[in-house]
């Protein structure tokens, strides 16, 4: 799958619902909140099979959940419903939608936060920052208004529990999503992953995420680069790659990691720790012909 | 559900058990231990559903197992087994409980840590630090004494996998808790949490968890506070309330939460980092009459 | 279970797969990697009920995998598929196995990740660090080889999904091993977990793992001490045992753990932060004649 398609289902939404709901949030482990929603859900829907995608994205950071749900969405089955929670405008205005795509039905605040469920060509759409795109052929969005389907008390703090939950459960037992409010022809979302090509020719990328391991992934797309070898620039340091695995490289190198973006990373170590990089630097980039 | 009422189970434990056991722990998520646990169960009951609520407890603190409990518990269906296991007495005489209520069944040591499947009014009865409290009308207890139920050899230092695990698993299988051992008449219980009212009118509220957020919720119910205007003073700094939501405040802000109490929040940042502020630190309150 | 046997299966695999699969990596909990592998098992085997053993351990730490495996695969029932994936050498000429015993199927990298599958006699032939050794009776392994069974493209940087994943729910599903490739009669494996006996009489033990809770598990077993009384010391402070329990001894403590290793454990504390030590550190130890 190519990095920026992560979101296309080119499969068909039909046939029964296996019953399979992903959570995607900033809550963390140590709270109660991922397993109230969890009662919710099993309450409405004894037979739901609920997956953790991750809980720990950084509070409030809908980019890096975006990034996370791209790698971890297309890889399940059709028709699963997949709920992303990060929402820092909980209890004020902005809406909760039902987004429902070829192959699963997506669920979350529309702050953006669904956006992996869309194909890059309409992220395109969406000024830095997140914005209105309006939705492709395929794909429909409901507004969440029929206070049938919801948790009450709603309360303002949690919505994560008080509708994504049961909105979600509804869904997964096949509620028609018709049912729960407006069709929306427009939904938040933010552009895809994509280093800045600069006039002198080299890329301006920026790191996106730090993983376990310490690698550095960034938005720099390996179509973007014409060539097999750059050089990349961290915190005042030279990486070279591409190369084609972790154990190629000598201390620290660029790959094109699992995720299909450019990350930095060192062999047997940690590449975050030993440049004292993280999430939202720079990297810039240039190509240089010829292979490595 | 109001705060000091997580406990209540209104609804009646009848019917076929759902087969889901949540495990609540301070055992952490690098160790073996909560897997061996799952092993356990699934030995005995292979279609048993296993909800983790958390493993995060911080390590032997039993009043915030209670408190994360009290959080998750109530939005299960009924007919759930919940185990909680914080047991810095393990393999001592302390003894190993079920507590069976109206609508679920709790299993774990007999030391406070399940006091969250109580009535806020038999918690009432407790003295500070936990105690012995008499179960009121739709609960019994049962010591877990029948070795038959147990795996073995019972380890001294985990009984989470050697007692708590199996004895749930065949609860959620069905057998009657009944034939565990000896019916109990009085368990040991967490006093509910509430601030204290000072001779000045004022309250001494205490920290009594902080979330991933760095949300510091207090043990301040809502109730105590005769108006929405408050003030609260924490490590030498002033934060007002009551807000509705973490978006309506700027700064530090004091609002009720999810989980019913009145925690100090920071909007998009942490309150327990600014204020440096933990788990057991004081937070005094004044009522100011009318409204923010 | 005697340490050294935590991977002998007595039982028999025969019957009906339950259609578990487990997971223990060094992926962690942050990122898309451990949901993007459940995805992938849930595609091919929607059935499939999947049970994480823990994501947490050290990057690219295979013994420490091995321990963490040990206390957790014997819990579970017979015909459950086990995979472990810490893989410092993804993407090189370094085999995937599938490695099927007398109980249990187990699926990672062929670099020592699976011993804790393997009895402790047949580790003894391996050299430090890992090496060749030949399967026992009631065992066989496969190469992965079969690209049928594999999700396309395979990356070079994560097997675990595109590998490991895939042919998990093969196996949970029941395809035979046969058909995954060539038959093996060796696999490379770590010696078991055993401390050094010195001229003196004395043991140099190692801390192997690091809990929750701040207990050093070091590689002693205790058939080693021919005595219930020992005197270990690490980092210059003697500490006594073997005491029954956590709560019968004194500040920091021997004892025989859950996981049938010793360890040095603080009373109510973290005798890791007591002493500041850490995985790899010695432990010497004496034994004294008498009971303690």
């Amino acid at each position: 799958m190519a990095p920026g398609e992560v979101g296309r289902y080119p499969r068909s939404l039909s046939g029964p619902m296996p019953g399979i709901i992903t959570l995607t949030s900033d809550f963390g482990s140590r709270d109660a909140y991922v397993a109230a929603m969890k009662g919710v859900i099993l309450s409405l829907h004894p037979e739901a099979r609920i997956v953790d995608v991750t809980h720990e994205v950084r509070p409030q950071k809908i980019e890096q959940a975006v990034f996370i749900a791209a790698g971890a969405w297309p890889y399940f089955p059709d028709g699963c419903v997949h709920v992303a929670v990060v929402d820092p405008r909980v209890g004020t205005e902005r809406r909760a939608i039902a987004l429902v795509g070829p192959a699963a039905i997506f669920v979350g605040p529309d702050n953006g936060v669904l956006s992996a469920a869309l194909p890059a060509a309409v992220r395109e759409g969406a000024v830095a920052g997140g914005g209105s795109v309006a939705l492709p052929e395929g794909f429909a969005a409901y507004v969440i208004e029929n206070v049938s389907f919801l948790r009450h008390p709603v309360s303002r703090t949690f919505h994560g529990r008080d509708i994504f939950a049961p909105v979600s459960a509804h869904l997964a037992r096949g509620v028609s999503p018709e049912e729960l409010g407006a069709r929306v022809g427009e939904i938040v979302a933010l552009p895809p992953f994509r280093a800045e090509r600069l006039a002198n020719g080299s890329l301006r990328a920026r790191i996106i995420h730090l993983d376990r391991f310490g690698n550095l992934i960034t938005d720099l797309s390996p179509d973007q680069v014409a060539s097999s070898r750059i050089e990349a620039r961290v915190r005042g340091q030279n990486v070279d790659g591409l190369y084609g695995s972790y154990a190629e490289g000598r201390g620290l190198m660029a790959l094109v990691g699992s995720s299909g973006f450019v990350e930095i990373a060192r062999r047997e170590g940690s590449a975050a720790e030993e440049l004292s990089a993280d999430i939202g630097e720079e990297v810039l980039v240039t190509v240089i012909r010829g292979r490595r």
